[in-house]
């Protein structure tokens, strides 16, 4: 049978145990293991120790990051982290993107076996988010945390692009709109000691937010504005964020959100909107369509959306200028520019075009 | 931050998000989409129609598969299969391997959310396999039915492998261990017409070997043996067969059961093993080693292990000659023979030699 035919299983064998690489990750980031091996390198046993586990499995649990090249063993066979690992997976470093990794491991690994039955149903399978109500979401203190942790590492390297991309020097006041802890405002704000604003969320994330801010030693400049998108007005910026938002939404959603950021913004400012965008030929990059299916799964009208469907609903919602950018972490940014004054006969006026010009220059 | 590193995220992301490639295609083969789609291209919403779909997230799904290579694009927009989906994800194929697809998502996909606990505890995690009692997960019919599927595609690959590979001409009665539905001697029976013999296995899988083996047309020559191989002596053949039957099992089990092999082989027979077995350098393999850790997750005692640790307890259970072969799916065999007549002072009879010589030319 196998010598008849050229084609061979082992794409699918591979895709199929690919989970499996996926669960050995995100258990060793449950088990803080890149942040015990940060400290220095460890044998087996001791290893086994720090971590508190039985010791059946492990070795094979830690050979198989080896065999991943998560972790490396040196020459006393004692466990090492990898680079990447190091970089990226040891809490103690600025750059730990590990949030998201629990994120994944206790939420989204979970709701992902509901997938078929999304699929048949059309429906929201899992939780608070089901329903489309955050505040539920919020209302237990430990899960409002691991979501929050979750966010901020699922932003945390789009909002480092957009900190060193766009031209800050342009703008005075950045609000980001649904800003959970405070990552997006927090990165662009200490890279660019001009600017000030801070981030809006609903009133339960307040002390997560100052908390946060805090950390960082940026409450001088950030301060948290309270309200709920639906009911009140956004608050007036020159730039305003919204990132992983309106892909929660369905389109009536977004259209209202992206008319009251409009309305929101001063003259000549702009709205940066990011997520992870479905390409235009809608086969080559799976992320996106695939996250598009976990907001099947985790929300009532939501879905991933292309660049330029974006920058078509920022056209109605009246931005003059739009412009996609891929942030080169799986997510695109779309910008929108407002006119520095209202339009008369001409397109608009020669200062608003100097401005936007340079803006697309840079980002 | 980013700017002063050279490691990127890249694969950290691409490993933490790879479930979601897995899953996809675990429903996709839920769904029957490949079966379906072997009839022929089908347009986004007869798609929808004939699989049963709501609709909402569909063209993501379908289009995501696109993305993975599992799925193609007609000039007309219609869904058509992949060739190797096509091969080995038709249901009505005989190369069909989506039962192993279908046993990962009704069973290891849930059970991997148990790994941290399986590491800390040391202990089995789910259902009657954890207890090591075949017997109570043989007791509700479906889950019987959808585990010895599962076996089945599991083994389908090797046992092919076996049959084309091993000199099948010297020998005339083949029985396999833990048969489950009887894959094994069927897909070698299929191919060598003077072999006999058949499957042992708990009487519980009886009705299951008989249909499968009458499926084939092979109720003639293979016939079931029933029993429990650690009340029983094992029923007597040219060759044994023990296909992921050790993996399940602690050391002393192991050795049980290469005892028990090595009285119930004919004078001049072999015994064959094969598992997903451990690289000696416990650092490139990592499916043997993700095994290893889906044993932790659902045995009490059982574990990958390697080639070498394999030969070793053959020889200590008598076998005169051993040889490891990779089966080029994922598994490795390991095969032990035993001597044509009781060893005398010399260190074999000369016709021994030589039919050990051309075994070992074929595997």
């Amino acid at each position: 049978m196998l010598q008849t035919t050229t084609v061979t299983p082992d794409r699918i064998l591979d895709v199929s145990y690919a989970f499996w690489k996926t669960k050995v990750l995100l258990s060793a980031v449950e088990l803080n293991l890149f942040t015990v091996l940060a400290e220095g390198p460890l044998s087996l046993p001791a290893l086994v120790a720090r971590l508190g586990l039985q010791g059946r499995g492990a070795r094979d649990f830690f050979d198989a990051l080896v065999a991943l090249d998560f972790l490396d063993r040196d020459t006393d066979g004692r466990y090492v982290n990898g680079r990447d690992a190091d970089v990226y997976l040891d809490r103690r470093k600025p750059t730990y993107i590990g949030g998201l990794l629990e994120h994944l491991n206790t939420r989204h690994y979970q709701n992902w076996s509901l997938l078929t039955q999304a699929l048949r149903s059309g429906a929201p399978q899992s939780g608070a988010l089901a329903t489309g109500s955050y505040p539920a979401l919020y209302a237990d203190s430990t899960t409002q945390e691991v979501f929050l942790n979750g966010m901020t590492a699922g932003s945390l390297l789009a909002a480092q692009a957009l900190a060193s991309k766009f031209p800050w020097h342009q703008y005075e006041t950045v609000i980001d709109i649904g800003t959970a802890q405070g990552c997006v405002p927090v990165q662009i704000a200490r890279l660019h000691s001009h600017l000030t604003g801070g981030g809006f969320d609903l009133p339960q994330v307040e002390p997560a937010f100052r908390n946060y801010v805090h950390e960082h030693g940026l409450e001088r400049r950030l301060r948290f504005y309270a309200g709920d998108f639906f009911a009140e007005a956004l608050p007036e910026a020159d730039v305003l964020i919204m990132g992983r938002i309106l892909h929660n939404w369905d389109l009536p959603t977004r259209e209202l959100l992206l008319r009251k950021a409009y309305r929101a913004l001063r003259a000549g400012g702009a709205l940066i909107v990011y997520d992870p965008m479905v390409g235009q030929d809608r086969c080559t990059d799976a992320h996106a369509l695939l996250s598009s299916l976990n907001m099947l799964i985790e929300t009532t009208g939501g879905s991933e959306y292309s660049g330029a469907e974006c920058m078509n609903w920022m056209r109605q919602a009246g931005f003059y200028e739009t412009r996609a950018e891929p942030l080169g972490d799986m997510h695109t940014a779309v910008i929108g520019f407002k006119l520095d004054s209202p339009p008369s006969d001409a397109p608009g006026t020669e200062e608003a075009h100097s401005r936007l010009d340079s803006g697309r220059r840079d980002l």
